[in-house]
């Protein structure tokens, strides 16, 4: 997950409750056929379904996209794309930053560890999942009875179909559904933008509309060395989206918390937001300063400190959120009613008693969240070879143990996957490592404070810079070579190594691993409490409504719309006119600096072609990438970030003010063909294969 | 004070135990002539120190300065001026970035609320002081009583001289000096570079070496709207410092910590220093976001954000020092040996036990510094009209009684000062003012709860957004007429006048008041602990000693010298053609990016002139704009930041690596004469007095 954006929704303060306007994040197995049909006219047929639905694209490095071409040809966002950018760039050759573009297929840029999944079918396996875990169960009995199910159906999906097979939880335990996926491992880069206009108006512009950014990325998925032969793909629409028209997005949303009770959100505004803002805003400065000091230092962290800018904005949206008396008096009232819905109805106990039980889940968890996240999260050790080096002594561990038994991410389904990123060669900077350690160690000492006998063992009787420099230069992690040594020769190996920061992740990971066996165990049982109370409200008010979202493949719709802000009229599209005059405004400074090559081809482009537009879908992070598609299901633009007031509402759908923000088909056709002379590029997306 | 840098210094981990190399801040009535006779070979002599003492400036925005013509001008830092250059800047005419020169007296420009002062006197009032304390009295009235006395000297003093007088508190309450300031308040601007060249290399560069900085400034004080005829000033010395020369720096080192137990040490490690680097990395994300949406932001908010820049890499770096075992084993040594040397010696027994005393005061503040900080340190409300209304709610109610028992920033002696303060019509931006009231709301609420009842009168039902705007908008203290007439009207006028934000800082006040009292009761608990150890090592280790740095005036000395880093030896002169390499290998990006003038003019400049020199002087923040002197008294160079090994030892000197960073005389004359065209200026500054 890269959520670049937290948009969110309208009015129904909790789902399940009558839906408003275009809400919902909707399952393709339970598509919301009724109210298009009542409220656009429009019918959603199997076949229009299926087309949309296998032409959609996840990428595991965060985010969606969808087929374009048959012959393999994926867009997403640039930031999307960002981070198998930043693999592919050297020192000399900044393609995160400077764009790229190849003219044929020879000059596409395999792709160091990107993973793309094509979802193909799904299958509804609660009965199976429930049957495995008997009445009476413990929760700690549950989630293992649970996990060795899930893994047990995934494998032998697998062994079946060959397909990448995920258990997915759906409603918060209400339901599991098997997700088969097609898997790309050989991805290709074909095109991206320059960053300058990509993210043009960078942190600042950041979550605002209007915006001009031209943020897309064009990948070419490969098998046997060749081009992929597609079988579904995306028509793509020259004239693009029109304000008023009703539109589809196919994309995967992240995660929403619709259905958290009071005492939960409670702890997010106390508790978890603060923390979480506290550390991104310390490591956004932490990386501002180190990053100014020169260029290159700029372009080793440029990734990560963007991250860190537009995560700490998102949540500061959603923070405020959480302090806005309405919105938390409407949460209340709105549980208290449900709550006295359920009183005296016997058949509904075990919903009325999961609030307290809720409660009582939040106050475990928040008594040692800390460590946890410390320990266990790896807030301690922000460093690439702290995660390689737990990674490499954990496999060690994990593997010789039964599929079902293994913490989550050591399960055989997962394996390629887990080899794909351990084995990448992505590129590690040892100063920028230590700066990171150092930092985040002094975190540790400061949190749990310098005699915590924990921090005393990790520091060494070293201050926390000293003990970061000895633990990134000694450790010999970041040779590939050495990691597929250890991973291949197992604990045996991984113990005469000896590496120092394989053992300093042996010196919290008896600490770490007995925390996450508390908060699983916790969360279980959270998620059985949350389980019973949507049995009730299913039982009360009936289906036809959508699961919280879990980067999985969901259907949203609405319309192209502008909004109402501070009594001014925004207006739902904008122009590649608009593009230049934000840039003059701001006389060019970085980040509202123009390409060269925009500058040199203003003339040529047709500055009336919309570039950006805005719309009424209910969406979240993760669906950066997502196609927006018309009725006839054709490309009309791709979602890559929502606005300000949308951020505020990852709690709840809203269609007054928050808006989801996409780049217009037509403004993308513009650019490619006039200001990057991409007409071959240009040809095969109107078209829909390559020229040959 | 406005710490731009927290340098310090050699060896001697506890001040009092025998001096290392150039250690000391000394006072100018306690010089260290020996010292420097012995190593040096030079005679301090009272009339060298008398001019030396009159020529130097306090900036009571924060800083020091020097007389540098017999016309009064006076040499500062631009990062010492940068207030003052602030509030006269408007949206049109940044003279903050883009500097200023006044070709003749008439285009001065008068500053907003300058205050310089120059020390004319010192007179120790000790024995007075004590005398008006009672043995046996409980320390809430020994603050009182002490209070009492020193407002009645001030008020005693300025009515005699007509001086500024202050009582300054040295040796943690050791003795009392009586320190009296002939007072400008009509200074004006004269001269300053651009931003980009005085702070060449912005935050990234900041505290580092080596470094290419024209970080001055020139004003002009005036006397009955005339430039003032000053009786001292000092000569400028052409051709400046040299490598290994002898030089001194007299100024106003703002605060050391060298006297701290280990039991302060330690609260500042886990306490003090997380929570203020947590607040100020909070609000430098929040102004950096804000001021990239737009130049005018970022013009509103560019002194604050340097601020906070600044100040959290400094005490990172000091943060970073309690974190090195070996500085915080050799300060318990030290603290261990001393203790024992007391064991048994009945005349020390106060001593002894003040370990204790001082350890159970920082526990008593422990319990209470974050609602003191959060409420009476503003940091809930950190907005300037909260600051007024507060001084105007405030006004009316200590104004009216005995001098002696008001709230210290309401005496008799300041007033003068505060009414500058109170009624400067430096500009506030309702804009701005809403976004830190509405951040600093909501770390109120996160700080404390959303559930204490402090925090619900506060936020009135209301998010701390929509609180902040309805306080911010419907204030009218940002009229200054509206505060001359509650200021005139007395607490009558106030309290009928209810404006919203006067009323919400009426809502804190009781509290915050009593939080205040049961601080400086601890305080002076904790200062007369102090005071007792510091009599038990005058009388084991003899006198010859600095106090603690008081933001009074000092004298340093040193030699101008390199060190080594990572195996390298760091020059200790840089020259202009230093500046434009640095500039060159960034691509002249910001703050990397030369004015135009500078490019012009290169050819034109004797790049081999020298521009930034290290020395091994003892300062501290405050010492920023000292003016560095030779043995013959000369200016060779000022003052503007310490490198960053320096930022460890705010608890101890070093000369290992420890450096005070300057800029160097000739460097300037350079600039002066072929950058600017300043001929006139540069002829004052070699003459002595202007060209009539």
């Amino acid at each position: 997950m890269k959520p670049r954006f937290l948009p969110a929704a309208l009015g129904a303060l909790v789902l399940g409750s009558t839906l408003h306007a275009d809400e919902g994040m909707w399952l393709y197995t339970d598509p919301p056929r009724e109210q298009i049909r009542a409220k656009y006219g429009f019918e959603l047929t199997d076949a229009w379904l299926d087309h949309l639905m296998k032409s959609s694209v996840r990428f595991n490095s965060g985010g969606s996209g969808s087929f374009v071409s048959e012959d393999g040809l994926v867009i997403s966002n640039h930031h999307v794309g960002a981070d198998a950018l930043q693999k592919v760039s050297t020192e000399k050759k900044n393609l995160l930053h400077d764009g790229f573009h190849a003219r044929t297929a020879a000059e596409e840029i395999r792709c160091v560890d990107l993973e793309l999944n094509v979802l193909q079918s799904i299958e509804d396996v609660t009965a199976r999942v429930n049957a495995a875990v008997p009445a009476g169960t413990s929760a700690e009995e549950s989630f293992k009875a649970r996990r060795r199910e899930t893994a047990a159906i995934e494998k032998e999906s697998l062994a079946k179909t060959g397909l990448r097979s995920d258990v997915v939880t759906l409603y918060q335990g209400g339901a599991y559904h098997l997700y088969r996926f097609k898997k790309y491992t050989d991805v290709r880069l074909v095109f991206a933008p320059e960053q300058q206009v990509a993210f043009f108006g960078g942190d600042p512009d950041n979550f605002e509309y209007p915006r001009f950014d031209l943020d897309v990325c064009l990948f070419r998925v490969y098998e046997g060395g060749k081009p992929a032969k597609v079988p579904h793909h995306l028509a793509w629409s020259a004239k693009g989206a029109a304000a008023g028209e009703l539109t589809f997005v196919s994309g995967h949303p992240g995660r929403t918390d619709r259905l958290l009770t009071v005492a939960e959100l409670e702890y997010l505004r106390v508790a978890a937001y603060p923390y979480t803002l506290e550390r991104l805003k310390r490591r956004e400065v932490l990386l501002t300063s180190w990053g100014q000091r020169s260029e290159e230092n700029a372009r080793r962290c440029r990734d990560d400190l963007f991250g860190a800018q537009n995560s700490h904005k998102a949540r500061d949206g959603g923070h405020a959120g959480l302090y806005d008396p309405a919105l938390m008096k409407a949460k209340a009232d709105a549980e208290a009613a449900f709550r006295a819905r359920l009183r005296g109805r016997p058949e509904f106990a075990d919903a009325l008693a999961a609030y307290d039980t809720i409660a009582g889940v939040q106050k475990t968890i928040g008594a040692i969240a800390l460590r946890y996240r410390l320990l266990e999260g790896g807030h301690a050790f922000a460093c690439d070879s702290f995660g390689i080096a737990r990674m490499l002594l954990r496999a060690g561990e994990e593997f010789p143990k039964a599929n079902g038994e293994r913490l989550r991410e050591f399960g055989d389904a997962g394996k390629e996957s887990l080899e794909l990123g351990l084995f990448s060669d992505k590129p590690v900077f040892e100063d920028l490592e230590i700066l990171g350690l150092a930092d985040s160690l002094t975190f540790l000492a400061e949190k749990l404070g310098a005699s915590d006998p924990m921090v005393v063992r990790v520091l060494d009787g070293k201050s926390p810079r000293a003990r970061a420099r000895e633990l990134v230069r000694t450790t010999k992690v970041r040779d590939v070579g050495f990691r597929r040594q250890l991973y291949a020769g197992g604990a045996a190996a991984v113990n005469a190594a000896a590496d120092p920061m394989v053992e300093a992740a042996r010196m919290v990971d008896g600490e770490a691993r007995e925390l996450r066996r508390q908060i699983e165990s916790a969360e279980e049982t959270r998620k059985q409490a949350h389980a019973a109370i949507a049995r009730a409200r299913f039982a009360l008010d009936g289906a036809g409504s959508y699961p919280d979202a879990t980067f999985t493949l969901r259907l949203s719709y609405g319309v192209v719309k502008g909004y109402e802000e501070d009594g001014k009229q925004i207006p739902a599209l904008t122009t590649l006119a608009g593009l230049y005059a934000r840039a003059e405004a701001q006389h060019y400074k970085p980040p509202f600096d123009l390409p060269g090559r925009w500058i040199k081809k203003r003339s040529a482009l047709d500055l009336s072609t919309p570039f950006n537009f805005v719309g009424t879908h209910d969406i979240i992070g993760g669906n950066s990438g997502s196609p927006v598609v018309n009725r006839a299901g054709e490309f009309v633009g791709i979602i890559f970030d929502g606005n300000l007031q949308s951020l505020v509402l990852d709690f709840a759908y809203d269609d007054v003010q928050a808006r989801s923000l996409s780049v217009h088909s037509a403004g993308i056709l513009e650019a490619l063909r006039k200001t990057y002379g991409a007409t071959a590029l240009a040809d095969e997306l109107v078209r829909g294969n390559r020229t040959r």
